[in-house]
């Protein structure tokens, strides 16, 4: 039997999961452990009475920097290499499809969840810790983040998509944005479904919708449109 | 008395609300009614005894889609105008913290969270919907979207974030990545504080700090830094 997809998450906030994983479709598959979560108390790893985790910033500045040590003991406890060790921080590299392609394929991962300003250098110098960020803005904490990284993944591990859905045509998984989708009722209030939906000829439906993608993709993402176009190009 | 910023989230999962927004930062802002929440179900406005929500596309392909007049009827029982009102979608315009910034200072908003292959494009053409991208990726829905729209949305109500935090110098906020950050013990191992950041002269931890975030954005985000770089000219 192979071994169930395994993500392990340091955090101040254990209580934040599985959380929204734990309904639906990731929901599901956690039950059927396809794949299995280990949410990890940080604070339990302090040597203090008072379970301190953080501290002043050396330089000075407002806020609250996580300590190195304390997150260190948890990571020697709970992380398992070769599984990828993330830091999810708006400092880090864009999350993909790329990435959470290749995640999906991995035995799993261990995430760090940063709360405060963040967590001492040389800690993710020392581990050598991967820092990925799920866009420019900024959370009040690493685990939403993780919430999704996770679900992006969970939901590419074999059997957790039916097959009544569809990983294919799916917007990056070709370059493109999605070309619109239009269901029932045919005729709602004034507006009507695209005829060519409605002619049953597959070659010019599969026209229409690469030409909305790539219209809808021009507009809206130039920089998507510029790899897809210079891809094509080769 | 201000009005509460108020977010309504159309879901066919309202369980997964307030979910992690219940806890910590977030959960005490909406204890201390900073904001309001309601998350509606969007099943409870299908009109057949089975709930239909979705069916299948027009113009073949697998997957489902949400049907236009349910998820019409949940708009209009629940969106309250001027709020935007914002469909989460990988397909939409990426969000970054200029938005969410705008969203803060507004009175709220109402977020349409889509599952299977998305919604109706009659529905969004009919409502000039705001799409929203939290990156290019896939989630099963957009639900988590929602929980880091809001999160990253709530933190910057007055009074969520306490004055030991900080929201100045922040990624994005100055158009760079953070610089790095230490903390106590000063010694870890046998790694050290960078001694600038020891040394109590503010003007060169405040250049040492500087030019760490242009060294990390170059390094990591050049299309960051092209905007940075182009705005320090003008």
């Amino acid at each position: 039997m192979t071994e169930s997809f395994h993500a392990t998450v340091l955090t101040l906030f254990p209580e934040m999961f599985p959380g929204p994983l734990g309904i639906s479709l990731a929901g599901k598959a956690l039950e059927d452990r396809i794949w299995t979560l280990e949410s990890v108390d940080i604070r339990g790893f302090a040597r203090d009475k008072h379970r301190t985790v953080d501290d002043s910033p050396f330089g000075g500045g407002a806020g609250m920097v996580m300590r190195p040590d304390v997150l260190d003991a948890a990571i020697k406890s709970a992380h398992r290499p070769p599984r990828p060790l993330i830091y999810l921080t708006p400092r880090g590299k864009l999350m993909d499809q790329t990435r959470i392609r290749s995640l999906a394929a991995g035995p799993g991962v261990t995430l760090i969840c940063g709360r405060y300003e963040g967590v001492d250098q040389r800690l993710l110098d020392a581990w050598d810790v991967e820092e990925v960020s799920l866009g420019d803005f900024i959370l009040s904490g690493g685990e939403i983040a993780a919430l999704a990284l996770l679900d992006a993944t969970v939901r590419l591990l074999p059997g957790v998509v039916g097959k009544t859905e569809s990983l294919e045509n799916e917007s990056f998984e070709i370059g493109l944005l999605e070309y619109p989708h239009y269901t029932r009722p045919d005729l709602w209030g004034t507006r009507e479904v695209p005829e060519v939906l409605k002619s049953g000829h597959h070659a010019k439906v599969a026209a229409w919708r690469q030409a909305q993608a790539e219209e809808i993709t021009k507009a809206r993402r130039p920089d998507l449109w510029a790899r897809y176009a210079g891809r094509k190009d080769d």
